[in-house]
């Protein structure tokens, strides 16, 4: 629970709060999710496996926190400022629902992702019981989404349901994309940009906005933590991409190479051929359009290893988190920013 | 469009007027569902291939005119009250934003049995543009389902979004019920009446109670006509599952016999079950595990056919009938009860 927290230094009461916070939105979203039929329930429980860092919820709480005016104001250090927090708690039951339903809408996105998964290991020859499989995983993210939009509405404010709303036809359509311009390999810069926007850094966009408006009516403040959590999106999904090229199976824990096989081209791969020399370019084309194999997978992670393209990545990774820290200079008394800064810095430098 | 209309024998002014106001339903349905990436939109055109008989928008327009109280009250001639109801048009935005987010849920639970259908065809041997289609189907379920919901928000009315949410949650239980029961043979009647009601009958249920109550503050008469939705939303899936097991393919103009191939037990197949001898029974039950095949499903057709089965489910069909009309009772000045005392005659005696 509340796997962040060990890259969060602060250490000490906030940390404490925010941990005893997070087990109130895990207690939310089960109470949710909870149906009067066993095998509804039986199904919910396979989503535990899909629990990663909660980054979601841990920056809708902190975006909350950040954008609460302490009394002692931006003059106090850091240490006084923290203190008067944590006297004057300003997290509430809205901060945790919106936490709660932007994790929901999450897990349905990696439980219909898995959908896709079994298909690739169907390709693979893996067809035990594939069909029963997809099916559930069909109809379990269908709840997922459902109880979001239930859980959010429990609030009865509806211009948070049509922000959450106007999030998830967006993260649809980012999907819906993607897959349009699978075995697309001339796919630019801009477009793959368009995609990871709407599919990554739409919904981390309004963790942040959603959890700053709870505690502030100071809009400049919102906007620039909504644009801090949709930078960090995108240089989070980045280091997803890069991770499923060239990272370790066993640091990551997931099957990597999954982009390959289904034909999404992502940015190291868009620098490589737009940086490449003829030759190279053609011969990473041709393995692309091959059939998958462990074999192209590994060819084309040394082509990768040996250019500069996954470093060049990196650096746009970080450029991006550069500029969402920048937006944390628009929240002016927020004592928790330091907290902010730095979730950035661990999902760009994150391994797995 | 307005297919329905063609059952609905009052002619005039009201079927006309009720036509452009199902015009207008389906101008926000498109509205809503416009996106500025064309992939989206195109797939989106394709979901006009699953549009039918439009029963859950004409439900809820038809529910909004019945609840409307007319100053000539009960005492008048329906042909008085009819030409009330046209002076003074009770239909709102709202009822329209209702029907079409009615349809649209309707439309995401089809696409995403059109998940399923494809596994059927897979099955069958038709792998070409599969997965392509699997997956595409799955986020065009998901875009429906966000969108709406996401349409529903912009009514700016909490209690219609958490009714329609719960609806959508007790949907997705249903459906993951069902699943459950798969190749369950001995499933009862009990458990199967429990899914219908949560898959299909709850959906249309909310149809008929939020357009009434946009039309009254009665709760007397909305609850009446919620429980007439649902008692027709029952028989409608009774009907429904008949006419898989038992229908012409020419006539209902879809591939029969899915129940069968996907292991559902329905109700003339339950009632069999209940009531065959025992070599009747154990014949059944030999077929029904067999592998799907076309002499299969003609085997339990006959089986079916020579019984009382099918005609047992239909009384059954026709006594939810009886007992949604009779709910219409408790709508005392509704001019516009006959054109529902209609619907549920034709729901219930339809072939397609």
């Amino acid at each position: 629970m509340f796997k962040t927290m060990s890259i969060l230094s602060q250490g000490g009461t906030i940390v404490e709060r925010l941990e005893d916070e997070m087990g109130q939105v895990q207690s939310i979203f089960a109470s949710q999710l909870a149906s009067d039929l066993p095998p509804v329930n039986r199904l919910c429980g396979h989503i535990e496996n899909y629990r990663g860092k909660m980054l979601r919820p841990t920056l809708a709480l902190l975006a909350g926190l950040s954008a609460t005016r302490t009394a002692k104001g931006s003059e106090a250090d850091t240490a006084t400022a923290l203190e008067a927090l944590a006297d004057n708690w300003p997290l509430t039951h809205a901060h945790r629902v919106i936490a709660a339903v932007c994790e929901m809408v999450h897990m349905a996105t990696l439980v219909h992702d898995d959908v896709l998964d079994e298909a690739a290991l169907r390709r693979r020859g893996s067809t035990v019981n594939y069909l029963q499989g997809n099916e559930a995983a069909v109809l379990l993210g269908d709840y997922l989404i459902s109880n979001a939009f239930h859980l959010c509405s429990t609030l009865g404010r509806p211009e948070i349901n049509r922000r959450i709303g106007e999030v998830t036809n967006t993260l649809c359509a980012g999907e819906l994309l993607q897959l349009h311009h699978r075995r697309n390999w001339s796919l630019d810069q801009r477009t793959y940009f368009a995609i990871i926007e709407r599919k990554t850094a739409s919904l981390i966009g309004v963790c942040c906005e959603l959890g700053a408006r709870e505690s502030t009516d100071d809009e400049d403040v919102v906007l620039a933590l909504s644009r801090y959590g949709s930078r960090l999106g995108m240089a989070f999904q980045i280091q997803d991409d890069v991770l499923d090229l060239v990272g370790s199976e066993e640091v990551v824990g997931k099957t990597l190479g999954q982009d390959l096989d289904k034909g999404k081209l992502t940015l190291p791969l868009i620098l490589y051929l737009e940086q490449a020399e003829a030759p190279k370019r053609a011969a990473l084309l041709e393995l692309l359009s091959a059939q998958p194999s462990d074999d192209r997978s590994g060819s084309i992670q040394r082509m990768l290893q040996e250019s500069d393209a996954v470093t060049a990545a990196h650096r746009v990774a970080r450029r991006l988190t550069e500029e969402a820290r920048a937006e944390l200079a628009n929240v002016p008394d927020g004592p928790l920013t330091s907290l902010l800064n730095e979730v950035a810095e661990a999902v760009v430098s994150r391994e797995r």
